[in-house]
């Protein structure tokens, strides 16, 4: 495990609900000292957990006071009515009374199965405890206490020089299923420790969101409790001003946080055997090549092709064909690491299907698709169909 | 197997090319007599097969000679540039000099792997051969010969009575994969004895594929070789004018004939153990009941829950949240086959998982989602993902 560094102002305990997952940690507060600001992003599915509609209505109301993210794993409390939205409000409240902060000051988050009733006495009790015991370096404790069928928790961390100061930034998330834009179903949240003003960090956040959960997908389906969380604590000395040069380097960092955070979720999407990057270019215009690299990436029929080992370039062909805003195939170019597979729409002169099925072997795969219809470029990354798949999303209310 | 009626003017009869699938015959003419109408539509994918291109070409030139379609299984020559037209030619003419008709009225259809190089040799002989038995009641065999992973033949006749006249009607189709609209990935050869203007014989051939086979999906994929023919033979005295008690009772029959291919195809989707009707209802307007229907219809979380027999409609609800057009789910209703599951956006008061589990059980499902929105309807035949999916395409260039 690479080191990961506190953040000053940010502290964190989990503790287990003893639901769905027994004894494990499943109940994470997360408090942010005042100073702090904060940029919070949600599913864009108009099917939305209680929780999510909570956490939009408190978001409004915060003005740089103390602050606390609570998270559960195992029930979503989606779909839950107005039972769900009363069980969620007695978690916030119960919080907000321990840590003495405003009912406002407490953003729930819920990720799990939808539409169980909460059972809200454990959770309570789980994030009372919790409350009791919060510390600055619970940061592995606490990314492996939101993960649901993740296998592994995704952790990183990084320290910013920025002239005489060195700033740390910290961020986790899950998801591994459910997985796609409008910024991937998951939960992420990323802490640095410098001072940033409210619209510069959402600035900064729906840049590094569009750059990396935005470019994922694993089914292409969404869920109502995709919840992203980017907070700057005020805690040293450092300001980030629009415009400088530390506000590129830290922009540039906190986006290389989230591409990295977005790679491992698909390096563990449910029963990933390959980490697949579809990269389209010289396409017309960036709606074009976003709907061919999405389209690409969707198909049932690329995906169980990729599972399988067999580089079946027809069917990539036939994804881009029926992608919108493609009216002609006859330039396109696609080849595999490499590998020539098609030119100008038809099988490349140069195509060796034993040099095809060798490269198709490997774990990290390029699909490189050139339409030869302009300059414009998109690049998706995305996981395979495989037999784990099938067998973990067809298995009873994973 | 019921009563195939033959079709005054039209004839066929098929052979092997001795290639993909040894001596199974896979190569098939049909012969229709001159007099007829014919009606052809084809794949809107952008990446179209020679044939496909040709066929295009030869239809513009038809006016009511004898003609003939010809239909090969196995390879699709889609892909395959210069030479695959180049061969795809070769059988036209070959075809077209044995049965003494201009190339033009040579139709040629393909279904099967694409991207390899057509055996033109094996298939000129088998088309030659065949040229050579031309028979009316030749039908269970044509079935069969067109078939790639279809695991049945689908073929289907009715006799209808106009007046003091009778009209039968019979047709064939294939497809189990790639199955989507428009017209899904399929070949479907439709005749009918009567006489039918040919922008007539278009309009009905359009609403038939708009009420079928633009309405079921396998895997939201689609093919370079899809295909569809409506032909009136027109050998019985019966002419069908627009208008007409006649033209209504036609109509009706060749879109029941039409929809009936089309369930067949489900049935037999690759490796489906259950047929899904989606139908949504009460909405804005069609593009948002067309979009909600295939959006849930192609949720990948939806097909592998209805595998494992999890009446999950929270997937389903998800499905519906962040399809096209929904913006607000507080009024949708769903129910499986009468059991309740969601109400005003949230789990029925009604909801009994028991019931509920019990009711996805079964191998036919009606998935009924209300969206409370106003008056439009849409409905989408698909199947499950099942592992016999994942393994049928993802074994060796299936």
């Amino acid at each position: 495990m690479p080191k990961i560094n506190n953040i000053l102002g940010v502290s964190m305990a989990s503790n287990s609900s003893n639901t769905r997952y027994g004894k494990r940690d499943d109940s994470l507060l997360v408090c942010i000292e005042s100073g702090n600001t904060i940029s919070a992003k949600f599913t864009n599915n108009s099917f939305k957990s209680a929780p999510v509609l909570i956490a939009q209505e408190h978001l409004q109301k915060l003005s740089g006071g103390k602050s606390v993210l609570m998270i559960n794993a195992g029930n979503a409390n989606a779909g839950t009515g107005k039972q769900g939205r009363k069980d969620a409000l007695e978690c916030c409240q119960s919080v907000a009374k321990t840590l003495e902060v405003p009912l406002h000051s407490v953003l729930p988050f819920s990720t799990g199965v939808i539409g169980e009733p909460l059972k809200t006495k454990n959770y309570v009790e789980a994030f009372s405890k919790a409350s009791k015991k919060l510390k600055s370096d619970n940061w592995l404790k606490a990314s492996k206490s939101i993960l649901t069928t993740d296998t592994k928790p995704k952790l990183l961390s990084r320290k910013i020089k920025c002239g005489s100061n060195t700033v740390s930034i910290t961020g986790f998330a899950k998801g591994s299923g459910m997985i796609r834009p409008d910024f991937a179903t998951l939960l992420s949240f990323v802490f640095i420790e410098a001072s940033i003003n409210k619209s510069l960090l959402k600035a900064i956040h729906t840049e590094a969101l569009s750059e990396s959960f935005e470019r994922i997908t694993v089914d292409g389906d969404t869920s109502p409790n995709d919840s992203s969380v980017l907070a700057a604590s005020g805690k040293t000395a450092l300001k980030i001003i629009k415009g400088t040069a530390n506000e590129r380097k830290i922009r540039k960092a906190i986006i290389e946080i989230y591409q990295e955070l977005a790679k491992q979720l698909i390096q563990d999407a449910e029963g990933a055997t390959k980490e697949v990057l579809i990269n389209v270019s010289h396409a017309k215009n960036d709606e074009q090549a976003r709907s061919v690299a999405f389209t690409v990436a969707e198909s049932p029929l690329v995906k169980t092709a990729l599972f399988g080992n067999d580089a079946n370039w027809g069917r990539i062909l036939s994804a881009v064909g029926r992608s919108e805003g493609i009216d002609d195939v006859s330039k396109v170019t696609i080849d595999l690491n490499g590998t020539p597979l098609v030119k100008n729409g038809n099988i490349d002169p140069k195509h060796s299907e034993l040099k095809a099925s060798r490269a198709i072997k490997r774990k990290k795969l390029s699909i490189n698709i050139k339409l030869g219809q302009g300059k414009k470029s998109y690049s998706v990354m995305t996981s395979d169909f495989s037999e784990d798949y099938l067998l973990i999303n067809s298995d009873y209310r994973s």
